[in-house]
């Protein structure tokens, strides 16, 4: 489930930024947590090996090891550019995914009120044409996110929760059909089309104008598709999240309080900066990773299951609506 | 509202920069002044501290621990790439949401334009479909911003504005009825598709036309709710503001002067860059924090009660409008 | 007016760089000049009262300052991030505004095109549509640049360059009148429906096409208007300048040299890398105030002047030509 | 073939970066190893060469230069600037190639939709129409991508594919014929035209839209011959890779541990933190390389082989279907 | 001419990119080399000045004052930060000004499809509206590229070419005429309108169609038009290039080796890195340079000239295709 937070920031103020830090649904701190103890672990096993198990020889030659570790690293490891450039990209790729998550507002309001009728057999085609398309969907979402095939495991739990029927399952092939994936919006066109002949749908215009409505939906959920056939190449990611390891396994040691004779620096216990860094650099990763599958099952990733209960329940009560369900027109308050 | 300075800025010259720098509403002295009181109540207390409360010795390792911190802040927090990159995310944000916040006049042309007639019922319907859009914005503005929150806590608030009528606000389920959130644009598309079939629109492709309209401002006011349903990940921002705000706290330490017994560097009892820097990096978080919920209550968030009433006054006033209105067609002075 | 360089940098030379780099209208040199001078003149008060009139002591006094200043300044003021980050927002910002700017040809193209008959009333009702679509931009324009407001003041001055008629100057109010602002497009629009509904628009598809193009051209004012009534949270722009400002200033004291018993490093007269950085730093922000306000009086402004007298030459110019003007079609040339 | 990954990141955790990151195809690993061992050789060399074939003093005067050399190459080479600006560049341009990749569905659909008829001369037309469009895309493909190339080396080769046929290939010139690219896109246009002549598209309206979709396919595969046509300038990528390149071998020398004498630092003999930098910069360069020609042969690459079987199959099922196949409209089990 | 690299980078390898290295045309060497030799002679000549011509105690004088600009020039001249954000401006504007650059096919295909009849009249009318497409774009390109300019210099050569006629010439004003810019496109749309009037456009919608297509071809010659009219603010590549060269000047003095009697540091003659780093900078620069005005004359520009020749040619095939030239439709080989 995203999470959302804009009644915290209504206003620019030092309280709302603390309502804000204080979260912990899908916060950095909620996704940072474990990984910045698994580290203070290994810190004090550093510290605790080196303080106690290393002879003064011994710990002369790692300090030299570990001071030129700790001039080269920053050098190294660009962190900062890495992470900044590559949050930007997958910014705008999450941002293009919920552009293509797929609302069937629009169709079915083009098709409510460009297809006449609203009984019987026209209102039985509204309401298939609405059930397809977020059958689409289903078989979509199914093959890119985790949470929805936990729902749906098989045909038989689509059957079950109605946006499939029988026999339409059969000729889909049924568990082991694959390739006749858009068969659901063909179905549709072809009712539509029907429509048009009978006279359901009064002009070409209109029919094509409900057609398009119809691709539109199919093209997201074509794009969605596409996004999850085609991911940013995997050594993007690969490198980016390499780099934020590899640095922080390194300030393990180099973070120590390596010189015990020096007595101009403070021998400190808990490195407090080092900690800040890792929640800045860590925290920034996470969000990276996190939107790297926005339909995933993260805290902030889409939530598809409810998308797909609310498209078939607005859907249909769009078309099921009619003409006589308007209010009467009455005179406005509202001077000229 | 927002803070208009374009004649500020008419001309670069030194003085409209001025003029520029010394406005407060919206400003980012306006933002940051609090804080920055803030901070240096915080500073000073620390100085009192340190230079009153301790002993040589216990100054000796409090200096010793600062100058660690102090040598390894800027490594340790990389504020200017997260400023400079989140709110470049966020003003790509601001720009959609605006570029979705709903102006009727499109839509309202469309009505005049497309649909014959402008007297009795047609007028009526033209009249009922504007308000019917308007009455969607404020719905939705409703859930999103607080200002129109508090300006219509609830239908009979709506009622009286006259935006909603008694019998449509039964019908819509009143202060408890949620899920019908999208149905005044299907009665405005209802109505369209009865002045179609009456003939009051001439043609098929006309009838689009203004329907296409009508989803177009519907779609508007939906990218919206998907925009505050679907914010960027909380932890986002959460490691950005945290990070500015761990910087500016360890500067109320590392930028004291501390060593009382060096010559070489100079006593000073006002941190005149660290308040720059205080004011350059704030106040540029301040623009990120202002622009991340733009339907707020900010200064500069955008006027949504001023929008609303202005739709809704400038759709009435368009598709009142008659012909006979059009001023006689005169021959121009302009030469072939 | 914008200043073209093109054909200065049609291909890359060594002097065509020089080409470029000597031009003087628009350039960074204009508009740096007197800030330069400016800060050259506090530069040198700074040296000869540093020299002159501080005793020894003194001098060794505010050296201490200015060393303490000089070492925290570049990180304290992250200009290059703060200059690199807001010039590319208001490159994009400028960029829409110009595609916004609104140019007559297609409305224009699609008025000759697509009504028929170019005689008596039918060419009457083309011209002043035209008309009052430029009319409508020079009213738009005298409320966000002020060049435009200057050339029309008020409605006489408008009366007068043609662009409006008396009996229409009174129905929109007159100087007072602002609320109705769109009303000319919305009389364009009662006109285009006059000409359908007498036949000289022969099909609805075809009064769609010419009444989209109206829309479109009416968006694109609309587009300036709302890029005008919410610019960019006015606290981004300040910090920004305020950063170079307060940058600069404090290079006043720190780039001076100071140390007169040092012989190591050589005593200068004339800071020269410190008047290049000035250059760089003061003539890329120069180049964000000037997009700042693109309507506003910077020589590389848009010219709007301009463009309202050639919409109307052009416009008028495309809706007079007949079909009898057309040359004769004869064989061409090409083979097959 | 590209590389999917996205079921490995469906959630963040810290395992999940595992089964990430241990990914050999298309993986950074398999594309920076021989490269790394070839580094790797080079440094022995050098290490021997100094350690074992060189006097003391020619040491000295060597190690002179290498410290030159170290002192000033991260300034000299601004490694992480070019290549982050580059990657942006080119993975914007990556995701514009792939939106035009070319997918028949909205085209096929749009035919079986918008056409009636689904027996005899039309549904050949149909398909051959379908043909014709994967046709243009073979052809395309042909030119632009090597795997396609190899799979179809001359006219032979697609016409024993079934895209193509005899008489049609001595149209188009045979294997030397180039110019008449476009002309498979001609012919289904003129089918198209004699179909809404014989009355099988039954409106003006309804022939526009499917040659809209054809035209949007054409498109796709145009912009594809102009990505390749016009591409990213050479200097471009020859700077980055380039720059690259010359670090990593200024490296060889400068990462040696070169003063013997030194005992402050530590003698070592592999050089970990400089091969993790290796794998971070040449990693990230390789993403560059990879995407800058996404229809090449690396395993990112898009599969185009496999896109034109997938959309002649497709292509082919949708327009063969028939309202019969649509299965009975049963009554849904949703409530209003 | 553009330069073509798309097979050497079809996989990356170590080989490949040596390829790619070693190209000369459009490459980062040719855009170079001139202004690398003119600075080793600066550099060569600064040398031998200092070592020769100055006494012990001149070079001391002049080794402090190049010291300083030493440890100060890096700051001073931001050129990382200048040159990425300018080139991603520009790579921004190159494409957009490459996407408007205009294709005739999209046009050519819709007067061949949507106008019934290739014979006589119907061919001339589809032939001469392709002419003054492409003779639009020739008047547009004349305007704003040198190339086409010295091909087409007066009316004369046009006529020579066959995209005029004489008496078109005449219309359109000569040599002198320059304000009947959009002329020819206008005559398009009346011959387009008489096509329609005389039944030969069998119906509104598809009129609408072919006239929006010829629209687009004018928008994007517009566009082109505009991006020519509107360039970026001159000051923005004056501060850029300005910086580039006066840091490699300054470079001409501080990356000499001054300190004789240093024994540490080794004395060289040739000043590898900093050759290495005016490439890498330069040929940024140089890519920059280039893409700034596309329709220049360097290696990579955009192929104007061959351009027209190819859209004349194409269009000309397009429209002249009949529908008895489309190879008979057989039966495929695919399977359902």
């Amino acid at each position: 489930m995203t999470v959302s937070y804009n009644l915290d920031v209504s206003s620019v103020s030092f309280f709302n930024f603390f309502k804000l830090l204080f979260r912990w649904r899908g916060s950095v701190w909620k996704s940072i947590w474990s990984e910045l103890v698994l580290w203070l672990l290994g810190y004090y096993l550093v510290m605790v090996t080196y303080r106690v198990a290393l002879t003064t020889e011994q710990k002369a030659g790692v300090r030299k090891y570990i001071d030129h570790l700790d001039q080269n690293l920053d050098k190294c490891v660009p962190l900062t550019f890495m992470l900044a450039f590559f949050v930007t990209i997958i910014v705008d790729r999450w941002k293009n995914m919920f552009a293509n998550i797929g609302f069937i507002e629009n169709t079915a309001i083009a098709i409510a009120t460009l297809v006449k009728g609203t009984e019987g057999d026209v209102l039985l085609a509204k309401r298939t044409i609405i059930r397809y398309l977020v059958l689409t969907q289903v078989l979509v979402f199914r093959d890119i996110s985790l949470k929805v095939r936990r729902r749906f495991p098989n045909h038989d739990a689509i059957i079950k929760a109605g946006f499939l029927q029988d026999h339409e399952s059969i000729i889909l092939g049924g568990d082991n059909g694959r390739t006749n994936y858009w068969m659901p919006v063909n179905w549709s066109s072809a009712i539509l089309q029907k429509l048009f002949e009978d006279g359901n749908i009064p002009a070409a215009p209109l029919f094509n104008s409900v057609w398009q409505e119809v691709k539109t939906f199919r093209s997201n959920m074509a794009t969605l598709c596409n996004y999850d056939w085609v991911p940013i190449p995997i050594a993007y990611p690969q490198v980016v999240f390499f780099a934020v390891r590899v640095y922080f396994f390194t300030c393990l040691f180099t973070r120590q309080h390596l010189d015990m004779e020096d007595t101009k620096t403070i021998d400190y216990y808990f490195p407090i900066l080092t900690v800040f860094q890792f929640t800045f650099f860590m925290g920034w990763m996470k969000v990276a990773e996190a939107l790297l599958n926005p339909l995933g099952e993260d805290d902030d990733d889409f939530e598809c299951n409810y998308l797909i209960d609310r498209n078939i329940a607005t859907g249909m009560a769009i078309v099921n609506s009619k003409y006589s369900d308007v209010p009467e027109m009455l005179a406005d308050k509202f001077n000229d």
